[in-house]
């Protein structure tokens, strides 16, 4: 069992620390958030930080690193007042790795990677119709960590599309049906396989293992 | 495709609508957080919601319920300033479950669901030693969310354990090889399969897949 104490985890080279602190905290999200400029370029970036916030009003989340550099999905999320979530397949992971790169300014990550750039429904912002589970956002507020200077933002949702034969009975949805990815550390993907749901947690008796379709 | 707006949403029968706006974000990690109260009992307590915050300094976050009920873990962190964050693997699922039932104050979900409480190294707060992968934290702050009281706890990591064989050299952990689960919705689980690790995304090239063990 390796053992690491706050002093010698400051002592680690920066990108050893990156890749372990990245990875220790456990499998996250992986998705694209897709903008738009005001001068009408799509944009498109990859996240691992996308959270769930509640159900009623359904609300999701964000950390976006530090505004020091250039932040093209804030800009664009605070002049548009929308954003798209798409979910990352397997047969995408790929290409949506790549949107981390820094493209120039006058280039769209949709055509650098490879994605189709797509508008539903009258909503603002682009969504990947490669993604067979999207969400259109608003932008709702942000809050500013004093610990590192990171943001969470805080989007509502307003439009979701997602596959009919991907959903439970009781509205819980099978991401492992459509092959949906989770993001390990900074640069590792990981394909789930389910294992199961469980019944609601009551102390006088012991969870049991719901039924498929549940 | 199914195709929801934020109206529809609304409308939808409250138990139907949490699962499906739980499930809709992606993976999520799956982790025990233990406390101990000012009375010296230990409280253990399943989160999906623990999330990386920064590497330097090495700050994790959760999300908390709004305090309308009694949240122990919440008392628990402010009163002794420390918390533990422990990885669930496959194993361990059914039982990390039923943490989450309402137990009365005089019980320990340590001994109610069957896991080993542990100190290690003059830490204040329990791990759970079943757990491959364990997390000390101090607490530092939180954020009350203004769009429905949620609270973002924010933690620094001040001690690791893990297994060294499943470090690879630049110090990324391969989560997989402990059988660490994944969360889905409220109430699923999912055990991911690695699939690779992508090399840093640059404008001019292919993100290429990086070698195991890297």
């Amino acid at each position: 069992m390796k053992h690491h104490r706050s002093d010698d985890i400051a002592q680690l080279p920066s990108r050893f620390r990156a890749n372990l602190i990245n990875s220790v905290t456990g499998y996250k999200s992986c998705n694209l958030i897709g903008t738009k400029s005001s001068e009408g370029m799509a944009n498109l970036a990859v996240f691992s930080s996308v959270m769930h916030i509640g159900s009623s009003p359904p609300l999701l989340g964000f950390i976006l690193r530090p505004l020091t550099v250039r932040r093209d999905t804030f800009t664009n999320i605070k002049e548009l007042g929308y954003f798209t979530v798409n979910l990352v397949s397997a047969d995408m992971h790929h290409r949506a790795h790549q949107t981390a790169a820094k493209y120039e300014k006058d280039v769209s990550e949709f055509t650098a990677v490879g994605f189709e750039e797509l508008y539903l429904d009258g909503f603002a912002a682009p969504y990947v119709a490669e993604s067979t589970i999207k969400i259109g956002c608003q932008y709702k507020n942000h809050y500013s960590l004093a610990e590192n200077g990171c943001l969470l933002v805080i989007g509502s949702i307003e439009r979701l599309y997602y596959p009919e034969e991907i959903q439970d009975t009781d509205g819980f949805l099978r991401l492992d049906k459509t092959d949906t990815v989770a993001a390990m550390g900074m640069d590792g993907y990981a394909l789930p396989t389910f294992l199961n749901r469980m019944s609601y947690a009551r102390p006088e008796s012991e969870s049991i293992i719901l039924p498929d379709g549940t």
